[in-house]
């Protein structure tokens, strides 16, 4: 049964402001974007990112276009430090991007702060306290001249510690859950903040006004914006930002509303991750403007790249209908829908206008690396997941993700090459030529069987015949079952390291016909990784097969190898 | 490299609108709900939904408290057109829920409707026609009074039709593609329309205005549904509905600003599943009341059951973070956030004001059947997502789908019975005794060897014994494989039908500490699915384990039922 909301819930107060003037405003330029995908992303994590990840994410920040990025807590967290201490000392930040640190207002927190950006040649330092009436009395139990206090002795070590350092220092002080702050303390804190700092027109600070909770309809936050805008002192020595989440699913409308307001500056990160609900979704907001003959600043040109490297990073997933960014985005399931479409493609080709109008198409799917779909296709901007998808829906295949990584290597170097659109019967064909098919000079396995070995309980022998270039040998060795034991024949027979690291299988069809796919990660004793795939009506042959599809294609490698 | 927007791609023209009321407005009641789940999130299906999904996605709406539910396009699918017979004949709609059809303005398409219709004591009929200025030239290649023609003569005969029936039919008229529309021509072509149908402040219409694509930011949308508002002629005797699309990711804020604007009714769907991006999302949107101290009128207090059950109708997934939903916007992983959601929740308890005020925390997590974690743990209201998550974060497992939810049954049951929460050892020891374990009574293999039958390829004979009560038992059967055979030999021993009708197997560990898992789901002889599990070193024995784990299951239950 629901629960009646009329005595547990508020509604929100709306904002005193009558003559706003934001709902006339248009957008006609990109804000600042400042990442915070390697902080308040990665806090929300279940499996918070290591370094390789936090690089990789890092990199690709930069390719885009990102000039501010907010790169962790390191007085909070180990990790954190040691990843700004890393990419200083290795010099990965280039000239014209700035790192930003957070930190409470807080003595401690702060000294160490500025331990972690020693030899940078410049920062933003991001300090914070929270303001909202609740967090004053539930939290703190402090009023406003206690909130204010910290706030303000915050900044007066920062600012101290900022003229004894080499590193310039740029400020930014956040009222954060700034929605939940009565907007009148919200000004005189920041203004307080303002006189440690002292910023000018020439040096301004950032003031970061976060919904760091989503408490009412997007524009109550446009309202807010303008309000404070309008009200703080020396307008033009600060750059308001806005740091928007998503509770209420409204995060890009009131970014774009916020904008419209007044805000300069937007901090969110890559397809919204974040805590809870998450932060808003840059991406999002910079495509919107680029619908709009706006150049956003960030390149999205390849979605398919983002998304995989977004995954793989969060281990999160980027959901099918995701703006701009899903896998199902650009595809036209209604045949009315696909009619309108081919009819606005081909006015367009004839108009020659250069000027992108296609019904149900806001943009051309070409200007993120995919391609418009009448139904499911595949083609070399697919990338892993549409790879993936197509194999298991024609095939039944439900390939592990790191076989689908490789796999989708394997298919783009062929798509390439030929530039071509790949059907979804080319790629099988590509699948079972690379993991299933015989090649001249493939090991293959003629018969096995297994019996349990008579001096060891759960130890089991197996013996199998191989053809090897048309010549049958006979193998032998042990194991705990038939898959260790054949990995031991096959080791002993080759003379080389093999190791089996990752194992799965499945059955497709029901009875006589059903048969099994099995899929294995191998180890080779040079210490390369790769997959193997098998297929059979026996569970057992279908993994002693998979095995030696692993071998193979790495005999195929070494072999091509010596060859160049 | 990007390319550039600004010669592609047009601003959208503002409206003209400048004494515009809206952002002063606040939503002070729920809409009118109209869930378009079951025709236009159906239609954007990779594999659309059979009778079997749309029944129970149906109850469910029905069960949630939807009054108006659009089943279908009958005219366009005999698949639709069935379903709607279905309910008719089967009398499943209740007396205060009105079944909605979609029909395009041409003529045999409208009779067929109609015959779809036949029998039903009331039902909305939705007519429409595209409207928009790209479409009138790209598709159609007419001008507005051709345009205005196509709408006005598939009212004229639906307005025939209905005084023929017996039905009571109630008139929707959609200008699709309203939003790429001028908004002079969207109020001239529905005032023909009204003009046909002649409604009165007793009997209104509905005008539907679909933000079919979206095409700038939400405050537009709601200028649009202001202006439409203030210059449509008998503004009393029309329902203003409006029909969102999500493709800037703003689709629940410019719902809400529309609502603002004077819209009455909004068309959507659960967790926002529609064409390309999805429509809006209604479940956000009743909660972003509930939030406000607003009875939305839809019962959302069970989410887990909602999200099951959408994502086995739908086949897609509810993304972690979809607000109210997501399996991660309860959890908070930061400390800060802890403490102070511990402190927001013991004031809460203290002051015993019954109104809901916790930092973070937007809404009571209760109230959606759910429970704020500081990290994830398990309770009964988990459901299966946030089962099969914990059992393979802490024990490697990968579940099928179809035992999860089987499983989330098992626990369902228990926690039920002790309404305690579950912690997730507490979920490990009953998958464990429910999966694993050997209970008294139970089958047991003692060993088994294969070999390949002498007389047929490709035939494997198995011979093993079993345990049963205490006495051992040769058993001997053929098949494919070992996983064929032994199932075979238990088919004859136990004298009995018994099938596998799915299997996968996964790895956990590498080398000689590595063993595997496996899954089998099995037929019984009265034709009962259920699965079992089984866990071994040799990946062989893990698959014999798995069939008599489901053996066994099945004759406990079958003891129990005898016993009872």
């Amino acid at each position: 049964m629901p629960v009646d909301p009329t005595t547990k819930y508020k509604p929100f107060t709306p904002v005193a402001l009558t003559d706003r003037r934001w709902p006339s405003a248009v957008i006609d330029r990109a804000p600042i974007w400042a990442s915070v995908d390697l902080r308040d992303g990665n806090q929300a994590l279940i499996e918070p990112m290591g370094i390789e990840r936090k690089l990789r994410l890092y990199k690709a920040l930069v390719e885009m276009g990102f000039k501010e990025i907010e790169v962790g807590f390191p007085a909070a967290s180990q990790t954190d430090f040691d990843f700004a201490r890393h990419l200083i000392e290795n010099d990965m930040v280039p000239e014209d991007v700035t790192l930003q640190v957070l930190v409470q207002a807080r003595e401690h927190l702060i000294r160490r702060t500025f331990e972690a950006l020693r030899g940078a040649p410049r920062a933003i330092v991001h300090v914070y306290n929270s303001t909202s009436t609740l967090q004053r009395r539930v939290v703190f139990g402090l009023d406003r001249p206690g909130i204010i206090e910290i706030a303000r002795e915050g900044a007066t070590l920062i600012h101290r510690l900022a003229a004894e350092t080499d590193t310039e220092i740029l400020y930014q002080y956040s009222p954060e859950s700034f929605t939940g702050t009565e907007l009148d303390f919200a000004v005189e804190i920041c203004e307080a903040v303002m006189d440690v700092f002292e910023p000018t027109p020439d040096k301004r600070m950032i003031l970061n006004l976060p919904s760091t909770v989503e408490m009412a309809t997007p524009n109550v936050y446009a309202d807010q914006i303008e309000w404070f805008c309008r009200h703080v002192r020396n307008r033009d020595s600060v750059i308001i930002s806005v740091h928007p989440h998503n509770d209420r699913g409204t995060a890009v409308g009131a970014t774009e509303l916020a904008l419209m307001a007044g805000a300069e500056r937007v901090e969110g990160t890559l397809f919204g991750n974040g805590e809870r609900t998450g932060n808003v979704d840059l991406i999002t907001l910079a495509l919107n403007l680029h619908t709009q003959g706006i150049d956003p600043g960030l390149d999205c040109s390849n979605m398919p790249d983002l998304v995989t490297m977004s995954e793989y990073c969060t281990r999160l997933p980027v959901h099918p209908r995701h703006p701009y960014a899903g896998e199902l985005v650009f595809t036209a399931f209604s045949g009315s829908h696909q009619d309108a479409i081919n009819k606005g493609l081909r006015a367009m080709r004839q108009s020659n206008s250069g000027v992108w109008e296609v019904p149900y198409l806001p943009i051309d799917p070409a200007d993120v690396g995919r391609t418009y779909e009448a139904v499911i296709r595949i083609n070399s901007q697919s990338g892993k997941g549409g790879v993936a998808h197509i194999l298991e829906r024609d095939q039944g295949l439900q390939m592990p993700r790191g076989l689908q990584m490789e796999f989708a290597g394997v298919v783009q170097q062929i798509t390439d090459e030929s530039e071509a659109e790949i059907t979804a019967r080319h790629l099988w064909e590509i699948f079972e030529r690379e993991y299933l098919a015989v090649r001249p000079g493939d090991i293959v396995l003629k018969e096995y069987r297994t019996v349990p070995d008579t001096h060891a309980t759960d130890v089991r022998v197996l013996d199998a015949v191989l053809v090897e270039t048309d010549e049958d040998r006979a193998i032998r060795g042990t194991g705990n079952g038939p898959l260790d034991a054949f990995v031991d024949a096959l080791r002993r027979h080759l003379g080389t390291g093999l190791e089996v690291v990752g194992y799965s299988e499945h059955a497709l069809g029901v009875g006589a016909n059903a048969h099994a796919y099995a899929y294995v990660e191998m180890k080779a004793g040079d210490g390369t990784l790769l997959y193997g795939v098998g297929r059979h009506t026996n569970i057992v042959q279908a993994s002693l097969n998979a095995i030696l599809s692993a071998v193979n294609r790495s005999r195929r490698g070494q072999a091509r190898a010596a060859a160049e």
